[in-house]
């Protein structure tokens, strides 16, 4: 498969990739809907009048909107449809629009003159804690190495709301939050800005399909009608603000002060020659947990740093296929008490942390709780430092071809 | 101030009141606004062209949404506007709409021919734990009278993030969760239906005006500004769930099958003379928490059980006035870090519990964990049996006027 639009060499954009975004230009500041071409975006609200396959004929108008939202409500067969309608518009084999240069202007816009927004209306944003080796280090760290997983873990998918209206995209700027902290051997609390801001290396997908009723679970077996595509997300964590609140309702004012995800969202379907064997899970999973199919995604994963004025240094690299929990039974145990889910609703992995060091997804872990510096260029850190800019990477390559997630970039300006 | 419209003996909804909320009828699908007078609803969609102040005049249009959002979102000056204007319209003195009969015809419904929606589109839900009695119960259940409250909780009004898609209005059944839970001796948990299926009293207010910029936090004394008005809501609880699954990120699925409100809102300023003391906080808050105007509301709360094919009985009656943090305090402190709100956000108080034994918001309290029944009529409970029918009651009563908050129900549906 061969697009007629240039693929540079590396690029995260090939014609078997195809992910969907939101963007606007300067020219034409309403936001649309587009998938990314080599350094090129297709603008599908000027082309949506060629989905005329027996799945969107009649739902030309999702691609109008200003959100993914309506077409990640679309059944699965949708997707497939579109994509497969994309792939063919986008081929070097297929005149429609390769040779029709008035639509080819009307539909292709630079990636470099558009702004990217949220791809979607995030009605609830739900992070997990699915990393062994992550919920392992935190555990040892806090808890002492006897009691480092709790004894649920590896009975569920441990899980926690997050708050859904500070996701941002790529490239917005992350303000160093002030807030409520009780410094070890301090007898009271104070007021002031975090001292141990951090990021969390996670991948999180989007909801898709119909939205389903309350009351309704939604079956393991059922489970990737629901599942529309993934993204890279920085969970940015003060670990001083979380430390303090945490007890006993979980994690609140420590992540709600920004959570970046990258602007384009990568579908199962790109997705799936990258899937391999799950994690063998010991105990076995309740049966409302368990599937055999292949759902673990191998997808290379990197987290630099950029210190003000400098250039991005790699300080982690992972693989997103070191997850025990896989992005199913996230689901399947999410509504297994009849929670209602809606398209757009987004859902985190949780840090992702492979088995040795230098593949911890978070300054925590890679500082060990502050006890040793991480490289960062010629510079160290423990933890964050105004005018770090943090980006996180994500890739698959296989048999030739490589699927990239592009930009997942936030740089932390100085408290207030 | 008395209105035309007549207010029978006891209703919740004198002129004093105007609470808002979003309803339809069978002759009429369209969601629209109204405020409830009496036994009826002013229809606010079709006397939008009488909001002619200065500070609604341009913005008539937000009388005619299917939510209250964009009502919301203007700035509290045109709230009072808006409450002087319906007061005025519905006044016994005033002629503009008692004596046009057929606007009259056009605006009024009665309550029993409309069914009620949710009053606003939820974009986040907040649930905090302000009850000091329901905090301290909950803390010697479950670590002993020595650990009771834990170490932030005087020093912080502490919170998380609920699951807004979840939140349903008075009248939506609840289905009893399935879900893991792990029996007390058990060595491996189990899937099945709650067996400890509870409510929480509590009470939420809506987050009104302009959406705040991430990395802004509102400061306690601009807080007012954003807070719109106050509802009845019932937390549902699965408690065997919650107690498996919630360490160490707080509840999730324990509480994400379902949560009831109250679809009238009641503004601030209809609550103004309801207003007393805050209790006194000791260690004192924080700069960045600490008020000295009255903003804790003297309102008389109870719970009802009716069981299947029974009448309600009271189980708990309590008092709002018994919260240790205020809603500015809760405001101010969601965010301090820079975590944005946006209008229609909902904030739960936490379970409303008082000091003395029946004045407990949860059957966990009033049965002490199972060891002791409750009485419901002749019949007896642990914790809710399917067909239960909870509702919770709010009421403000001074110098001769009683304002209501109108049924917060649900009844329970057998497990799947």
């Amino acid at each position: 498969m061969k697009s007629f639009i240039p693929i540079p060499y590396g690029s995260d954009f090939p014609i078997q990739n195809c992910p969907y975004g939101v963007f606007s230009t300067k020219t034409n500041p309403r936001r649309r809907i587009g998938v990314a071409i080599g350094e090129c975006i297709l603008d599908l609200s000027a082309i949506a009048h060629l989905f005329d396959g027996p799945a969107l004929k009649s739902h030309q108008d999702v691609f109008k909107q200003e959100t993914l939202n309506d077409f990640m409500a679309l059944p699965q067969s949708a997707w497939l449809e579109a994509r497969s309608t994309i792939q063919k518009l986008l081929s070097d084999n297929v005149t429609t629009l390769k040779e029709n240069l008035d639509l080819r202007k009307k539909s292709i816009v630079n990636q470099k003159d558009a702004t990217m927004h949220l791809p979607a209306a995030i009605g609830d944003y739900t992070d997990f804690y699915s990393s062994i080796h992550h919920a392992t280090n935190v555990g040892i760290m806090f808890r002492g190495k006897e009691n480092a997983l709790m004894p649920n873990w590896k009975w569920l998918p441990v899980g926690y709301h997050g708050r859904a209206s500070s996701v941002v995209p790529s490239g917005t700027p992350i303000r160093r939050p002030q807030g409520q902290v009780k410094p070890e051997g301090a007898s009271d609390p104070s007021y002031g800005p975090s001292k141990l801001l951090d990021f969390e290396l996670e991948m999180a997908f989007f909801v898709g399909g119909p939205g389903t009723e309350l009351g309704q679970p939604i079956p393991i077996e059922k489970t990737e009608e629901h599942i529309f595509g993934v993204v890279l997300m920085n969970d940015w964590s003060a670990r001083d603000i979380q430390a303090w609140e945490y007890v006993p309702l979980g994690p609140f004012l420590g992540k709600s002060f920004g959570t970046t995800i990258s602007p384009w969202v990568v579908s199962i379907e790109a997705l799936r020659p990258f899937m391999v064997s799950n994690p063998k899970q010991d105990p076995a999973p309740l049966d409302y947990l368990a599937h055999s199919d292949p759902f673990t995604l191998d997808i290379d994963l990197e987290v630099t740093i950029k210190p003000e004025g400098g250039s991005d240094h790699t300080v982690c690299k992972t693989n997103f296929k070191h997850m025990y929990w896989t992005m199913k039974q996230q689901l399947a145990h999410h509504t297994v008490n009849g929670c209602n889910v809606k398209p757009g609703d987004l859902m985190g992995s949780g840090t992702v942390s492979g088995p040795e060091e230098g593949a911890y997804g978070s300054m925590l872990e890679l500082s060990w709780r502050g006890t040793k510096t991480v490289a960062v260029g010629n510079q160290t850190r423990k933890f964050l430092q105004d005018g770090d800019e943090v980006n996180l990477v994500g890739v698959c390559e296989k048999d030739g071809v490589r699927i990239g997630f592009g930009d997942c970039r936030g740089k932390v300006l100085p408290a207030l």
